[in-house]
């Protein structure tokens, strides 16, 4: 029995779909940008479309008894077992949507589909990809943390995806690791999207350049033009030797390794998987995150400590969302 | 049928025992003093004098073939299904230790008896008590905090203690919230413990006092000697309206509720116990405790949150020791 279904990525730009084999992966992918603007009725309009468009073309190679459902990773607070999405932050006006139900029912109405819906968090669907099919295979607990614009986490436990009570666990974005300092972020004082959120480490890189203006290349790769400054320019320009963006990447890495702290020290999770577009800075990040990590824990916390970067790029949430519908990897 | 069992918490200090019935609680106890200096020999010697003590005379009113067993919660990491102790903080020259055989073997040898032994964590077993019997009873997550000496904690998911990949889940303690500060705690900077443990309060106090030396009426408390002060004092002048001792709870309160929102938003746990010495402050400590968790998490996480005072005080430890020996509450 091969099983498959379809994922669905529902971010506040795109849309990203897929038939998913459950032993051979993504057969054929599809993405739409999203029509923010239409609201929750026009975006399970576009889903109706992407499912309408992939379930018959999966039916033809594929065995439609073996199709396990379409599942979706979404923005925002979900809550998987009522299959509700809460306030998604890039997805204006949307409050609270019974999104499984709503996409089940048009489905049905208008493509006269049956079929099962799985809906969880966008993070928690790219840590059960990485776990089914990415970097978290051998783990049996895990930590994904995704850096991109913001910082995003999903927690594997016993193989299976932790939600905490509320379905908001992961939250690892939201941790404080500067209760008394300066940085702010959705009105809390010091979390570490603060720091190492894409504007964090922009604003990094700023302040160091105000303090040795003429040291970096960075003005260069922008065309001394520092309101486009992003990770990117810093990426390239650690790349090239140039020493302050390699202080950059050192401080990001460290700040990244004393949030991992954190949850080793709390949750005693030892094994990390590092996604994102942020994360593709990798040694850059990777070798200060795991050295502050060790000196930010106990001796007896050491012990099978690991960071590994993810390996499903910006397909991890389909993937995941896929998962969603096979269960348990 | 009304199971018993004899509940041990074993401390750097004292040895508190108690034959502890399911349903009624402990109808018998016993403290010694540790006999540190004996080493691990010499303090299973004594576990098994208080076994040797405590199970007769329960066998007096209750029924053996109910006895189901002895529990140890001790402090430091503890792997309880291999009932392994290692390296505990109080007890010099443990190194790592098969606790769990060592007194099972010797109460066969030397008493003749026969028990299943179950070894815990002291943090976990005082969670665990309070989940049974305390105020975690109607919780189904909750986290327990313990404020002493030191700050530890212990979780409670689905009605289950939750340990971690090895063990050392739960520690608090070691969680960093200024990582760029100038505390240290057993050479990690900026951790919970640094900042709220009986040192980092005194230490607080101490800095306030020399900051505004004569508005403190700390100084009569202690008799001027202020390497005495302690968080008695703190608690007394406080309820006497000292304003710098009213200073110091509210900033040790609100940390502990940045600590609170960290397992807030990494675990989506949102019932939180506090125990220990310290929290004999109550609402000195619980108020700002409360108002700093709310501003320290998003407004979507404010659904639920409580925070409640233990109610076993040092018993806990017994209590859920001898829970151990029952299973899930």
């Amino acid at each position: 029995m091969m099983r498959w279904a379809i994922g669905i990525d529902l971010g506040g730009t795109a849309i990203k779909a897929a038939i998913v084999c459950e032993e051979r992966g993504i057969l054929s992918d599809r993405t739409l940008l999203t029509e923010a603007a239409s609201g929750s009725t026009g975006i399970v309009g576009q889903l109706v479309a992407l499912v309408a468009d992939l379930y018959p073309l999966g039916c033809e190679t594929l065995d439609p008894a073996n199709f396990a459902g379409v599942g979706v990773g979404a923005p925002g607070a979900v809550d998987a077992e009522r299959g509700v999405l809460s306030y998604p932050p890039n997805l204006p006006g949307w409050g609270v949507v019974h999104l499984r139900d709503e996409l089940q029912k048009r489905l049905l109405e208008k493509e006269e589909l049956s079929i099962p819906v799985f809906l969880d968090n966008d993070a928690n669907a790219a840590a059960f990809g990485e776990a089914f099919y990415g970097a978290g295979r051998e783990f049996h607990d895990f930590f994904m943390v995704t850096l991109g614009t913001g910082v995003g986490g999903g927690i594997i436990l016993n193989r299976k995806l932790y939600r905490g009570t509320h379905g908001t666990a992961g939250e690892i974005g939201f941790m404080i690791i500067d209760f008394d300092g300066p940085n702010l972020h959705a009105s809390i004082r010091g979390t570490l999207e603060s720091f190492i959120g894409k504007k964090g480490i922009v604003d990094l890189a700023l302040g160091m350049i105000a303090a040795t203006p003429s040291v970096s290349i960075l003005g260069k790769l922008c065309d001394n033009d520092f309101t486009t400054l992003s990770p990117l320019h810093l990426e390239r320009a650690a790349l090239e030797g140039d020493e302050l963006s390699l202080a950059v990447w050192k401080r990001v890495g460290s700040i990244l390794g004393v949030g991992l702290a954190n949850v080793a020290a709390l949750m005693d999770i030892r094994k990390f998987v590092i996604g994102g577009g942020i994360a593709a800075a990798g040694e850059l990040i990777f070798n200060p995150a795991l050295d502050q990590l060790r000196c930010s824990t106990l001796p007896s916390m050491h012990e099978g400590l690991e960071l590994v970067p993810a390996l499903l790029g910006n397909q991890a949430g389909i993937y995941g969302a896929a998962a969603l519908c096979f269960g348990e990897p």
